[in-house]
């Protein structure tokens, strides 16, 4: 009699990926906080600009505003009827004058130019100027609204904010923005052989014993993210202690991520566990590094068992009461334990699901095509993302060792080669590259 | 008599960025911190290992291990004679048998390959197992040491941690690490027209006031460098208590960093307070945007006046003491007024000079070579930074709006176009493209 796994087909990336974001509801959880404080956040409403910015015609250098028919010829020389700093309104300009004027401040009615002090020469202590360039009129001049006109969107719902978003909004007089809470995630850790750092000294490490490095980076990876991380910490090597340990973090938490010991025919408690307390699906996925991966729900006890909430509607832009909404299920994520695999599969396909939860509407990074500096002879079955470091000239180089045992590619990475099955690299090929950069912001 | 200022000589910027990084001296103070907490941050002293990583020859399937000279055709089978799973020593394997194997455990003495299990065949309960492909010797095995060799420098002091940094941190047992203390910034705002959000409310602001919006990303950008905070508000519009405040911050700060209020000919009471505390050089710096841009150092109370602490030796292993050192001058740095001006030359100057303050060895970004797919026919007579986004062809889209003024254009854009003075562009052309998801990392 045979107890043997058959060898399941393996599903592609992107259909991996499809599956996840189908699942990937908005939480629709919201919070009110300071602009100051919402870098890397998901905005939850529209920004509407309720004026126009800059709100008047201004001055973009330090000079003297004139009307440019008033100054035809070279030396010119004009009076000096009023001096206008920046946040103070002039009076209208007296026809045949020029007003002093400095950067930012409001051009005077009847003024059409501004001439940069460094063509001017002050006379009489300032009672007079002579104009040493002929100006064109709207020179120097900024329009009212030139950066932002009343009524504009200027931040859409879905938008992950940056420094420039922060500005822009207090731009348009917002102290405060409605944000996506932040999802509530718990790492667990898996394997016998994990010790953690600290714990024992690197000269009393057992032979079969390695650190823990995957919960270092997920957490870091996470808080990126704009999660809250609950680190669970290893779990009892135990089934009922397992169901329990899994059963309270699901009602505390959005997401249970884990890495490790779901590959097939692996026996650990967390499988079991999880598919007592709702379901879990072993996918292969046809990628390299990271075949195996699992995706499960668990249903909150205040919820059904059976639906999770998919094909809820996107966040809505104001959430009714102040209560903040709760999800209906808790997701279960498990990593492939590799480190590699670990790694290059959250930011594949965890980053995306967690922005998707966060309502985000730009969950994909754009890859670029680079000249590859090296050759690939070796076709795989399997996708494959290489990591890989651009060079100084304008090429990459591949690390030399591609095991998903070994992190230290990672690190030495700015990116990776997102690589067809089936197929090969000969130096000077154009290949996808996507940079690190996009995927860990 | 005269009193125009003469038009000051530009100074290319990359003379600029090389003065400032001349006087961005190490801090040299450090401090520990948790692994779990480095992400960021910049690491004090090399990370060396202690062991092999891996530890020992393991498995990188679940399968079974043997010898393959013991499988010498397909169909061969062998007994199976003891179970190793991860973090499990096994026993050395009988000849002509077979070890039950599991992703990351120890090879067992005289097995030197892998068969995965979907290439087998479990008989009799698992007593025996049916080989169905022909091994060869080190199939899925990973060797000892090929992650980390022991004796090597994982990180070197210098390096900005990520999230790959602090795993392979952990790879080798190090639960802290020592990183330069953050670099404390005193963020001071000037401007008459400045209105804080909030504090009034759009359809109440005065035709000539403007909302503050430099203050907002000028601070996420200086967290997301690793700094601590001080937002030090408005400064009274005096002099006496401009000197006091600039006094007090020099003391409790690193850099004092503000926008606006230090062109040329603009009277404001920074300038010549910063120039009674310490020295002030106004530049006048060939970019656009982003020209006028001054530097300057204020002395701390604690040590001499006239000498900033330049040319220091970086930053040492490990500093001898718990008390953290502290630096002798407090830099001051005047940006432009117009919010991408300020944007701008935050992210070209004051990043790579706070980044060299926390003794990070690498503090620039490296440029791609991306298509243009526009034209730009007007040549200035300053090197441009143009707000530019990529396509979905691999091209360069250019913002339609290049004033300083339109912070719109660094929301729109990913990445600086980095032009070169006197040149056009014409579509099609090859450009230099700074993308900002590396400059505000």
């Amino acid at each position: 009699m045979s107890d043997t796994p058959r060898r399941p087909p393996l599903m592609p990336l992107d259909e991996a990926l499809a599956r996840l974001l189908d699942r990937a509801a908005a939480l629709g959880r919201t919070e009110v906080v300071s602009t100051f404080d919402a870098d890397g956040r998901v905005l939850a409403q529209d920004a509407v600009s309720a004026l126009q910015v800059p709100p008047n015609d201004n001055s973009s250098m330090d000079g003297y505003a004139v009307r440019a028919a008033d100054v035809p010829a070279a030396g010119t020389v004009l009076p000096v009827t009023q001096r206008i700093a920046a946040g103070h309104a002039g009076v209208p300009l007296v026809p045949g004058s020029a007003a002093r004027i400095f950067t930012g401040a409001p051009m005077p009615a009847g003024a059409d130019a501004v001439v940069m002090q460094e063509d001017t020469e002050a006379l009489d202590g300032g009672a007079q100027v002579r104009i040493t360039a002929v100006p064109t009129a709207g020179q120097w001049v900024r329009a009212a609204g030139e950066d932002v006109t009343r009524g504009a969107v200027i931040l859409r719902c879905g938008e992950r904010l940056s420094p420039a978003s922060l500005g822009l909004a207090a731009g348009i007089g917002l102290a405060e923005l409605q944000v996506a809470a932040r999802p509530r995630v718990a790492l667990f850790s898996t394997g016998d052989e994990l010790v953690m750092p600290g714990a024992v000294p690197p000269e009393q490490m057992k032979p079969s014993a390695i650190y823990n490095s995957n919960r270092f980076f997920l957490r870091a990876l996470l808080l990126r993210l704009g999660c809250e991380v609950n680190d669970l910490g290893i779990v009892p090597d135990d089934r009922a202690a397992t169901v329990a340990a899994l059963s309270a973090a699901a009602q505390d938490n959005d997401l249970i991520l884990t890495s490790g010991g779901v590959s097939v025919g692996e026996e650990d408690h967390i499988k079991p566990a999880v598919e007592q307390l709702g379901t879990l699906d072993l996918w292969q996925i046809a990628m390299k590094p990271g075949k195996p991966f699992a995706y499960g729900s668990i249903a909150s006890p205040s919820s059904r068992r059976d639906a999770p909430n998919v094909g809820t509607p996107p966040l809505p832009p104001r959430q009714a009461g102040g209560e903040p909404g709760r999800s209906t299920v808790c997701h279960f994520m498990g990593l492939p334990g590799n480190p590699v695999s670990s790694f290059v599969t959250f930011l594949l396909l965890v980053r995306p699901f967690l922005l998707k939860l966060q309502g985000a509407t730009q969950t994909e990074v754009p890859a670029l095509r680079l000249r590859a500096d090296f050759d690939l002879s070796r076709p795989d079955r399997r996708r494959e993302f290489l990591r890989a470091r651009r060079n100084d000239r304008g090429g990459l180089d591949l690390f030399t060792n591609q095991s998903s045992g070994v992190l230290t590619s990672t690190h030495w990475a700015d990116g990776l080669i997102d690589h067809p099955a089936g197929s090969t690299i000969v130096a000077g090929d154009l290949v996808r590259f996507i940079p690190l950069s996009e995927l860990l912001a």
